[in-house]
Formats: structure tokens, C-alpha cells, sequence
């Protein structure tokens, strides 16, 4: 291309444009120097590391306490006194040009190195040293989570959020992980924090709690080696004859224990992230497998792993489609969409007069929804449930009626509990049919429920 | 500045050669695209996850396998295969434009977040993977170091360990690990990789091993979690009365055992960094202050912490500068100039006739060396080890003739040792005045010998 | 002394009868020989290790199962089945004849050693045999807490209980015990435990619990090695500024935690046996003394080692001393020695209208309760409280009003509770005078007090 | 019986003599009397328990330092005074007269059980206090192997061994040892000790000691929980396919690796005691037969389970037995007896030119040592290896010529080793066989052999 063509062509302009803007940028950063007093004037000096590197983590300490003793307008000055530390634009921009002024691609590979480097933000060298805190990694996930709500109004802030997950999703790779087993001989400390962090179907008591390890049960959790007394997620199983189809039955401490040796199906009956600061950092996935294998492993006798999940959006999209969803026929025989509609709306609908006629309708209904309805995106579940295991390779094994008889159960899922079937010979291609074509896999029951 | 202006300035000519490499850029990429088949077919297939993540890892898994199986040339080749997976040209033309596009410092923050990630090369997410391997992190730290010696002549594999070395970088971040006392309770898989990375004085036997973890010693090491049985550096440390000066003394197994409550001095007689792989990661610093902070809490008693250390260049810089160091009289009373560069060159210059003459000046020269010398860095320190302790905020406090009397001590250092005085009180200062103008710390004497 | 001599002196009688029973019992023993089937069949062949000692162990197991499986009278008909291993009468007779028969004291030292063999019964090998069991150890504690009561009644019984106490005795001894500390980090299968175990003041909740766990208290208990999960003993204790006075104060959930940095005082406030089947194989003492000097060693602010303790027997020895113990004048003033005995007997002692009147009375009885009552033993204190901790040389040190005010704490102790100091330079000096002349401790307040 | 009948039968002189004695005993008793002062004045204060036991544990400690410090004739004097702290002869006379006097069966239990409790004498008590020293175990432990050689000359000695050896019998009982793995990964502190304790086969160097816990090794022993650090008996195991023949190839360091997954053979190659104050306290049956449970669990492939064994004292037999185990032919094959008996005299047999014709020979001859040899108790195997071997319920399975060619192996077994194959399914019967009757199992290839 001619220099006139490249003119006509726009890039021209572009390129004038866009040096004006690194020129604009520089005058700026210069402008944005943080002040040599207050806040960011301690975290200029740990950053310049004065005094050697070990004094700068000490400095660093110092820092943290007073983000911790600070209040909620404190934290959120400091955090944006640490946002300030973004790179060097005229370092940026030198690299950029460096990049563009490379002879061959070798060169170029090179360069791009560089300006990754100089992309860097110095803030985030400040985010590592917070790391040999006594309780390092704890603080800064939890300067996520204090993070994550600011971050949505300011882009400085953003920014900065940006920065700490990737440093976490660093640290927090799986491979980091430990699995790890929790029973009634664990710390109490640990199982105080599962009553805590269970939010699925609450832990009442110590000794819901105990009835939840029995023999019968198996709980396990991902650790990292630095929070060793902080579970990162943990999941519930239950060892069962036949896979469990009501969560209050699984929960019944007056139920008599299963005997694991004779048992042909582990449910997962409740899965729980616990830290809000690892938000979009995922080990579902890997958590449900690594524990599928440990418990073939166990025991050799068990031939089915599935979920006992809720359908937290069920009733939600029900209230939306409405009578629309019911033949002429049904409608009628429940008195009309208004009927079905108000019965919807009921406080207690499963206690409703109406309940009897309604309910059996709810499975096939419950089957479309998982197996057809879909949000904005039109490849995905409407339920995050739904599709949490579907692209996890699960499939949509049964729907259970009464499954969950709790108030939330009532209010999200009509007390509707989903099993999905995790396959190991499937879970593969149904990953790929649900990630690729947004192809939900489904047994032949639940497909004819969702047809019918 | 007007379109004219900048035109004359140059920069016009640059942004369109900037937008032309782009293009270029693009282009090759597309002709570099691996093949589908093939080691990077398979590595393509990892990055693009199909089945999902987990699986993924199962195949990074088998990947790492073919790579452990392969000869040196097979080993070139994957790496080679793994660096083709650079950064997509055409993602990181368009966000740098988003970068020059931005309206304002807000959204160029964010432009300049996006950019840094479409800089990351997929290989960073290929090299992620090998992390859930058993050996796992293993198996990327020697990869690095088998990378390391190819990164110097092939610029693709230089980027690509430029990539390692930032994922290593975080994951041992100092927060990161532990520190470990180390003794004879020790696992003997542990202590035999003391044996085999012990590369300042040589470990014999297990009885001379034994010996240096004996009551009046002690030898603590960096471990990450996921490398249990890996000592990332270690430190070996002497309890003493008075300051030790001669390796020899130190290393004696028929030396009584001093009571360590009754020691005043912690000598740290040889630090050794174990993983090849992780060059250019600092952790010595950390260490050593650890230790003293360790050891200050475990024996009220110690006043000093110092080193007993080699000076590996010493000898070498001495044949350098010759004669020229000497007074007149002195290169007299020596015979002459020649005699004393014939004496430098001696094999025995320690059993010399000329030995009786030319060694008292020795602890001269050296003072000299240590406080003066400089390579092409005139504020660094010539000498490696000197310039580490230096850089880390100690001073050179003494200088002990036949403190090394081995080959190797005599061969590099004529047999001088130096000690290295960590006084917690002045490691700021020193670290400051050295970082800053290059100003080495030193004990009166050795200053005044340095002088004399 | 002649025959004649001997034969008047009664001696000659004497070993008439004791050779005669000699044969009657050899003659009842052939007749008690166990049968060869049953119950008894099966201990016999396990006593005869036939097949091996390593078969016998295994058959041990069953027969163990067989216990745990068996009802009250099963379990009775057990142990009556094992005390009939009983030492061969002819072996203990001809034992016996050697110690007579010895010819000087060594040949006598030798055949005394042997005669104790003898009298070894074989039950106590079977005993033995159970400890191979998974939880052998446990299994035998609980064992012999069955066998106690049975034992009362039953001669045969209470031999076997008293091998079972030796053996006991020989396991637990205090040097095969760990001291280990207990928090809210420890199992909560252990932790469930002291909620069982816990006699002195009920846990009511896992709060309460923590509570007692919390950075102001400290809990330890004594384990031995193959009985992990059981404590043995435990102590609670309160780091305090000043002696505690009440446990309602102790065990207030809301009240704010005490720096332990800054305490003076350590209050032992609750020590539990938790096994009955230790029942007379004592822990407490050297519990108390391993705790002491922990505690000096952790916090060397530590001044007072003290106890906070119920008075158990206290209302009791009131009502029966009744009125006799007050002046004319207090008598008179709290409206007779009738009115007293009718308050004593009140069903809520604290709330009657004459608590107002009697209660400041009450120290004073208990100091002389405390230092000169006693039951049979004239040397020893009547309440069991007090006398394990003076017999331990501790001494008397304050009487509080109102210190537990419970329903337990009124019914037996009208609230009062005791302070005992173990001041470790008084312990041996306070425990010999006890020990001897039964001389009790007590500071210079409660002796006048007890006068007053 | 009349008086009369029994002054005729000799009793009456008897029951005189015993009770005469019994007087003696009073007597001496009084007189040996511990002197207030010295050692044993200090063991009597001990024993006293002055200041409470917990104070007395503490005097313990200071004893037992003081027999640490003392020289040879220091340790005898203190363990003689130990020794003098006999029951009391008055209280066993009365506990005499007690079993006699006792009126039925039941109250004669009673009374026995007295009688055991009066005959303990005080030492034990005594030797019971030092378990509560740091290393109170190995203390004891060691105290009896010192003691052991100096029992064998003097009865007070020897009746203060019994008394030990019986503590430790019951503190050292299978039922509380810990079966540990032991492995390249083990504390080198530990594998030193197995260095020093291997008596069998020598370690030689720590490589040698590194390829005997190689991944087709297993090394097991039995720990007690006071004594962590300190193995009580150990057994090397090779993982083999075929039962191995040869020690020296076992230990050949340059051997390839056998995949364990494949081998079908565990060879019990060392087993080792280690503390010779337990000599007499048998553990070694219960090592094999736990180690074949273990190994069976973890190695699904394993079918043979056996020992490949030196035969000590074979050589003696045979030069004891001489020629006349030969036939006519055989010896005039050989040159003659004196021939045969000069071979076997040699230094170096297999090096001797009758070795062509001897060595053939011996496999026969050994068959009938271990089948057919006795020493004094015809029912026993000469060979205390086989001895110890065949009544753990092992058979005699092969003889290996140069299965041994150490100094050792040919000095004693003249180069032959034997497998002992231990077979789950016969162990018992052999066992009995062997226990009752003194019959040996053997293969039948064996017995052909000794036959022949």
C-alpha cells in the first residue's frame, strides 16, 4: 500500500490520533504522580522497595494493618490510593513503539515480551508483597471481595480488580490445590467455616452438621497450602442405594446410616464456593472429578455419580412464560391462566387447593425449562445450576418432585430437585456438544418429559 | 502540533512503518499457524480445551510424558513447538488501537488491561496446565532450566522463558514458601539432595553431612508446598565463640561440639541455590534475614550474625592488575614484578618459597578488591559474592588468611575468606548507600587496610 | 524356738491348716477346671496360643466380638467365664514350698520372683491378648468400667478387676501419656468429648464451648498413645487479671476477652477423669503440675496458679452440724436454730428471706469446714475436693460468696466456691504435712476466718 | 489327714523348716535394712514418694542422672542397691498366712491377689518412676541390657532383671508397638540406627543402605510410642520374581530395578532385633506376619511369602558330625574322612580343590541339619534360625548353595542359605506340629533331599 493509499484508508489519521493520545497520556502521568505524603506516599516507598526488598515487605505489613483497622471509607481510599500505581505510560509507550519498530518476528516476539512487561502496573507489585503477611493470601482475597462491589463504578478501580485476579487465578491454579477430606475428625475450627459458608441447604445445628459427615456421607474440599484453615469450595456427598431424590430425606438425622460398602450411587447434594474473592476463578469442575475418582477408588461398588441439584430460577421463569407454557386442556382443567397464575404467585402454592391438579404438571414444565430455556445467550441454560453441570459434561438425568420442601426450595424451585449424571464415559462429548452447539444433554426420560 | 509538524518530526514515518510491521505481523501469523497434526496439534488441542478444562489437564498430562521420554533434540523440538504459540497479531493490533482510541485515562486503564492479556501468548496457559502434573511444578522449574542455555540463541525460546520465568516468579514468590529447619531428623532423600547441591564446600560423606547438622550448627531451606521434597536454597550456619574465620576449622569432625548456649556468633558459612531452574529469583535476602530472626529468638546470647565466604574473583583480578598493586619496596622485597606474576600463577602459590613473602600483603589487596573494585558496573562490586552481600545491606567486616585452604579456595581466592557482618541495625543504611551511590559498607579496619 | 515351743506358740496349727486348705484347693481347682467348649473353651484355646501367639491374638478378636455383641447378663456371663482363669493352685503351693525352701536370702530372692509368676493368673494373659485389637486399649478402659460395679458383689469379679487395675495401671502410668493442649482447632470428635466428659460445670452449646477455648483459656488433657481420640483427663483453665472469684463470670459468653499477655493469674475452674474404667489410677496431680509449668513457660507474666472449686460436700456437713456451729448470738439473730435448719433445707436457699441474715455467714462455716472437718479419717479433709488438693500441696486460699450460683452449685455448695493455690515453692512442704500429720493449708484470711 | 498321718508324710518337717524360715527371712530383712544415706538413701526418699509423687518423679530424674554419669563399676553399685529394695518379708509372711487362713475359694482369690501385690517388691515401683524422663523407654531399655550380663553372676541382680523384663513385657506388648515403613524418605537418624543394628548382612555404605529401601524394597519395624526414634526389630524384604537364592545378588547395587507390579515373590532376606535390653520379649513373629498382611494388601500379584535365611551353625554341626555323614563312597570319593574334615577346617573351603567334590554334597547334608539335628531337646532344630523360624510355623522350601559367599556366610553355613516359605494356609498346623510333637515342615523337595 501506497503512503496515499494508506492516507485514503483512514490509518493515517488513526495513527496521527493515537500518537497525539500517548503524547496526552504522558502529560497526564506526569500530572497523576502520586504525592510523596500520605497513603500513597508509603506505597511509593514500599514499591521502591528503600531499604532493600525485606524491609519493603515489612512495609508492606505496616500498610495492611492500616487497611484493616480502617473503616469502609478508609479501605476504599486506600484501594484507590493503590489503584493511582498504574505503569508508566511513556514506558508504554516506548515499548509500543519498540514493537512496531522490530526488523523480524523474532525481534518482535521479543518486544512484545517487553511491553507486556511495561504493561504491568506497579500496583500490582505492591498486591505481591502483601503476600508475606502472616495471613497473606487470606488478606488479599479478601480485598477482592471488598473490591469486587467498589469496582463496579470506578474504572481505577476496576482496573486495579483486574490486576489481583489475575494474580490470584495465578496462585489459585488447581494445581496449587489440596484435596482434602473433611470429616467429624476434622478442626473446629474448619467446620464452623462449613456451616458458615453453606448456602445451599443450611446447616441448623452441630449436629445436622455431625449427621451430614457419618459414614454415610463424605465432604470434600479444595485447600490452598497458604490458607490451610479456609476451605476454597466443598461439596457434599451422600452414598446411597438408588440416587436420592429428596434433599430433607438426605438431611434426616433420624434416617438410619447407609452402609457405604453397599452403596451404588454417590450424590452430590450440595456444592458451596466459599470465598467471594476467588469469584470467577473456578474448581467446581475439578472438584466434582477429582472426588468422582477418589470415591471410585474407595469403593467399587458404586456405578452412578450424580448431583441432587435445585432448579433456582424454575419458578422465576415459570411466573414469566405463564399459562402460555399449559394446552388448552390443562389450563382449563386448573380453572384458567388466571387460576395458574395467581397460583404461581401463592405464598404457599404446594399447600394451595390448587396444588393437586398443578403440581404433576410441574416435571414436564421443569424438563423444558432445563432443556430448552435460555437467557440472553441463546446457547446457554436459562438456569446457572443447569448450566454449571452442563458444561461441566453432566446430563439432565431425572427431575423430582417434593425434592425440596424448604421455603427457599418452595420459593425458587416449586421444591423441584434436578439429579444430573455424571458419566465419565460422556462427560467429554457432552462438554463439547453444550460448549460448542449448546447441545444439552439429557436421559431419554427427562427428553420425552420435556417433548410430551 | 500540527499535521506538518509532526511530519517533520519524524513521527509520521514511524507510524507508518508502526502500521505496516502490524500488517506484516498478521500475515505472518497466519502462515505460522500450527498445523493441526503433530506435537503442536496436540498442544493446540490442550489450549483449546475440548471435553473442557479437566480433560484438558489429562492431556497436558500426556503431552508432559512425550516430553520426559524425548532426547535432547526431542526436548528442543517441544519447546520449540510450545513457543510457536505466541500472542494472536491481529488481537494485540486491535487493542493497542483501543489503547490510542481511548477517550479518556478511565477507559485507557481498561484499554490497557485488555492489551496486557491479548499480549499473554496461549503458551503461558499450555505451561498453566503442566501444574496439576504430580511433579507438576517440578517438571516446569526444570523445564526452565533445560530451557535457559537454547533461550540464548533462539529469540522464540527466549520469549518463551520469559514467560516461565514471570509464572515461576509468581508462584515462588516468597510468600509462597516455607522456611524449614533442616537436621539429621531430616528425610535422608532430603539430605542427599544437601550432598548433591552443596557447590560452596563440598559434602564428602554423610559422616561430614552429619557433622554440619550437629547441635552447635543448623541448616534451614526455602521449600515451596508443592515441592515438598526440594530445597529451593539452603543455608548451612555455625553457632561460635568469637567470629570463625577458616572453612577448614568449621568443617572438622573431630572439632568438639560447641555448646550452642554459649555461642555468641551465627556464621553462615555457605548458601546454595538449588533449582537451576529458578535463576534469576531472588530468595537469598529473605533467607538469611529469616534465619536471624529464627535464630535471634532461639539464643538470646548471639551478638553477631555473619558470613565466612569465598571470594571467587579475587585471584583472577589480582593476575589482572599484577604488580601494579604493589609499592615500590614491596615488589622489591618480592623479587620483582615478573616473580610476583610468576607467584600469581604458581599451582601451589600457598607452598611457594615465595609464600612466606607475598601472603601478608594478600589481606591488603583484598580489602582493596572487596571495597574498590568494579567491573563495567563502576557502583557494583566486582566481586559476585561481595556484591550480593553488599546489595543485601551487610558490610565487609574481616578478612581471614587461610580461611579456604582447599584447592578450590586457593585456586580462586588464595586462600582468603571474608566475613560478612549482618547488623540489623544498619542493613537499611547499607542497602540505601549501596543501591543508591554504590557505597560499599566496610568494618574501620578493612577500610583502613583498603587504604593502607 | 523348739518344737515344743513352736507347737505351743499356735504356729503349729497354723501350718497345719494352711497345708491342709493347700490341698483343698488344689482338689477344687480340678473340679473348676473350665470345660473344653463354650465360652470358657474358646478363652482356653486362646491361653494355649494354639496355632501361635499371632493366631491366638486373632482369636482374641473374636472373642472380643463377642463381648461387644453380647447384652448385660451376655457380657456378666463373659467376665465370670474370664475370672475363672484363675493361677494353677499347685503351681502357687509348690511356689510356695520353694520360698520356704530356700537356703539362704538370694536362692529366696529368686524363688520369690517365681512365686509371683505362679500367682500370676492366666486371665491376665488373656487380658493382654486384647490389646492387638484395633481399640484395644479402649475396649479393656471400658471393660473395666463394666466390671466395677459387678465386682462389689462378686469375689471372683473383683480378682479379675484388680488384675485388670494392675495391668491398667502398668499402660497408663503417667510417663507412657502425652500431655497435648486442646483449642478450637482440635477434632471436633474430641471436642464432642469434653462436652460428654465435662461433670464439674455442664457445656450447655458449642458456643459455650468455644467459649472455653478462646485466646484468654487454655484446655489440656492427658492421652496415651493407642487411645488418640479419648482424653484421659482433662483441665480447663482462665487467664485472669486477679483469682477468679465466680464461674458464672468465667463462663459469660458476652464478657470481653482477656489479653493473655497482661494476666496474672491462672484459674483451673474445671478438672474432669473421663474414664471410669481408669477409675484409682491417678492423673490429676501431675495434670496440674505439667499444666503449671507450661503455662510459666508460655506467659511469664503468670504469678498465681490457683483453682476455682466447688465445695460438694458443704451443705451436707451444714445440715448435719446444723445450728451447733453458730454463736448464741447469730442463732438468735436468724431467728433460732430451727429457723437455720429450715433455711439449710430451703429448696432455694439464696432467694429465702433469710439469706440476707445467713449467707455472711457462710464463709466462715466453710473455712472451718474446709481446715478442720473430717470424715472417718481424722487425718483427712471431709470434702473430696479439698483433699485431692491438699493432698496434691496445695493450700486454702480464699472462700468466694456466690461463685456458683447454679442450681448444682446451691444444692450442694449454697454457692460457695474455693480458691487452692499451688504455689510451687509451698507444694512439697504442704503435701508432707497433709501426708503425715494431716496438717491442711490455708492462707492467713481463711485460718482466721476458720478461728473467727 | 490325722497329725499323726502327717508328721509321717513328712509335711510337718516341712511346714516347721517354712516356717522356720520365714522367721530367718523377718530377720534378715531387718538388717539389710537400706541405710538412710547414700544411693540407696536417696532411691528409699524416692520410693517414699516425699512432697507427693509428682516430686518424687522428679528425684527419679536426678537418680537416673546420676547413673548416666557413672563409670562401669558406678552403674553395678547403683543397679545393686537398686536390687535391695526387696518385698518385704514380713508382709509376705502375712500375706502367706492369709491365702492359707482364707475360708472358701472366693476369699482365697482375694487373698492371692494380696499375696501378688506384697511380693512386688518396691524396686519396681522404682524402676516405674523413670518413665517420666524424656527419654525414660530407651532408659530402662538400656538398664536391662547392662544389667543382663551382670544377672548372670548375681541372684539380687538377676531377681532385679526378672523384675524389669517383666515391666517391659507388659509396656512393650505388640498391642502397643506401631508398625512403620521404613524408606528412603525416612529420618536419616533413622536409617543410621538400621545401619548400626544390621547384624545379618552389614550395611556397608549409604548407598548400600540407599538400594535396600529402593521401589523394589520394603523395610518394616515395630516402634513404640515412647521411643519414636528408635526401631525395636526390623525386616528387609525384596520384592522378587522367583524365590530368591542369593544374598550376594540381592545386595548387588548395579542390579536392575524389578518392577514391583510383576514380582510374585517377597523374600524376608534381615531381620534384626535391636535392643538387647528386650532380648526375650518376642516380636518377630508378629513383624512377619504383619508385613505379609501389608504386603499382600498393597501387592495384589504376591503368591509366595518367604525367608532366604543363613544356617549359623551348620558348619559346627557338620565338623562335629564329620565323615561319618558320608557314605562309604562319598568319603573315599573325597580322599577319605581325614580329607573331608581337613576341607572342612579350611580357611577358605570354597576356594580348596576338594570344593568341586565337597561343596556337591552339602546341600543333602544341610537338608538333614535342619530336618533331622537336635540339640539337647530332641523337639527342638538345632539351627536357631530354623528353630526360630519353624515354630513361627514356616517350612524348611529350598537350600541355596553360594547363597551366602561372605567371610561370614562361609564361615558359618559354608556358603548355603535356605528359603523358609511361609504359607498362610499352613502356618497354623505347622506351628502345632512343631510345638507339640517337634515336628519340622519341609517341602517335599527337602525331604527327598535329607533322605537321600
Amino acid at each position: 500500500m501506497s503512503g496515499a493509499g494508506l492516507a485514503e484508508s483512514g490509518l493515517f489519521d488513526r495513527a496521527l490520533r493515537r500518537v497525539a493520545s500517548v503524547w496526552r497520556d504522558v502529560a497526564q502521568a506526569v500530572a497523576r504522580t502520586p504525592p510523596a505524603t500520605g497513603l500513597a506516599g508509603e506505597m511509593a516507598e514500599c514499591l521502591a522497595a528503600k531499604g532493600g526488598e525485606v524491609s519493603a515487605r515489612t512495609r508492606a505489613e505496616a500498610l495492611a494493618g492500616r487497611y484493616r483497622a480502617a473503616d469502609a471509607e478508609g479501605r476504599a481510599e486506600f484501594l484507590r490510593a493503590l489503584a493511582s500505581f498504574d505503569a508508566d505510560p511513556e514506558g508504554v509507550r516506548a515499548a509500543m513503539e519498540r514493537v512496531a519498530d522490530a526488523a523480524d518476528a523474532a525481534q518482535r516476539a521479543a518486544a512484545k515480551a517487553r511491553l507486556r512487561r511495561a504493561l504491568e502496573p506497579p500496583r500490582m507489585r505492591l498486591l505481591t508483597q502483601f503476600t508475606t503477611l502472616p495471613d497473606g493470601m487470606k488478606f488479599l482475597v479478601d480485598l477482592r471481595a471488598e473490591l469486587l462491589p467498589l469496582a463496579a463504578e470506578d474504572p481505577w478501580l476496576a482496573a486495579l480488580e483486574t490486576d489481583l485476579r489475575g494474580l490470584l487465578a495465578n496462585w489459585f491454579d488447581v494445581g496449587m490445590l489440596e484435596l482434602r477430606r473433611i470429616d467429624w475428625h476434622s478442626a473446629a475450627s474448619l467446620l464452623e467455616k462449613l456451616v458458615q459458608y453453606e448456602a445451599v441447604h443450611r446447616i441448623r445445628t452441630w449436629r445436622d452438621l455431625k449427621n451430614r459427615l457419618d459414614s454415610d456421607r463424605r465432604c470434600y474440599g479444595f485447600f490452598h497450602p497458604r490458607m490451610p484453615g479456609e476451605p476454597l469450595i466443598f461439596v457434599e456427598v451422600a452414598l446411597t442405594e438408588g440416587l436420592a431424590a429428596s434433599v430433607q430425606a438426605l438431611l434426616d438425622e433420624k434416617a438410619p446410616v447407609q452402609d457405604p460398602a453397599t452403596a451404588d450411587a454417590a450424590v452430590f447434594y450440595s456444592i458451596n464456593n466459599c470465598q467471594r474473592g476467588l469469584d470467577g476463578i473456578a474448581f467446581g469442575n475439578f472438584l466434582i472429578k477429582r472426588v468422582v475418582a477418589d470415591l471410585s477408588a474407595e469403593f467399587s461398588n458404586l456405578t452412578t455419580f450424580a448431583t441432587l441439584s435445585p432448579m433456582p430460577g424454575f419458578r422465576a421463569w415459570l411466573a414469566e412464560e405463564g399459562a402460555a407454557l399449559l394446552s388448552a386442556e390443562e389450563a382449563e382443567a386448573l380453572g384458567g391462566a388466571a387460576a395458574f397464575d395467581a397460583w404461581l404467585a401463592d405464598r404457599h402454592p404446594l399447600a394451595h387447593p390448587l396444588a393437586a391438579k398443578a403440581e404433576p404438571l410441574l416435571p414436564r414444565l421443569a424438563a423444558r425449562y432445563l432443556v430448552a430455556a435460555s437467557g440472553r445467550n441463546p446457547k446457554r441454560a436459562r438456569d446457572p445450576v443447569a448450566h454449571f453441570h452442563l458444561a461441566n459434561g453432566a446430563r439432565v438425568e431425572r427431575i423430582n418432585r417434593r425434592g425440596d420442601v424448604s421455603e427457599k426450595g418452595v420459593r425458587e424451585g416449586l421444591g423441584l430437585m434436578v439429579n444430573y449424571l455424571y458419566d465419565p464415559a460422556q462427560i467429554e462429548a457432552n462438554h463439547e456438544a453444550y460448549a460448542g452447539e449448546g447441545k444439552r444433554a439429557a436421559s431419554a426420560a427427562v427428553k420425552r418429559l420435556a417433548k410430551g
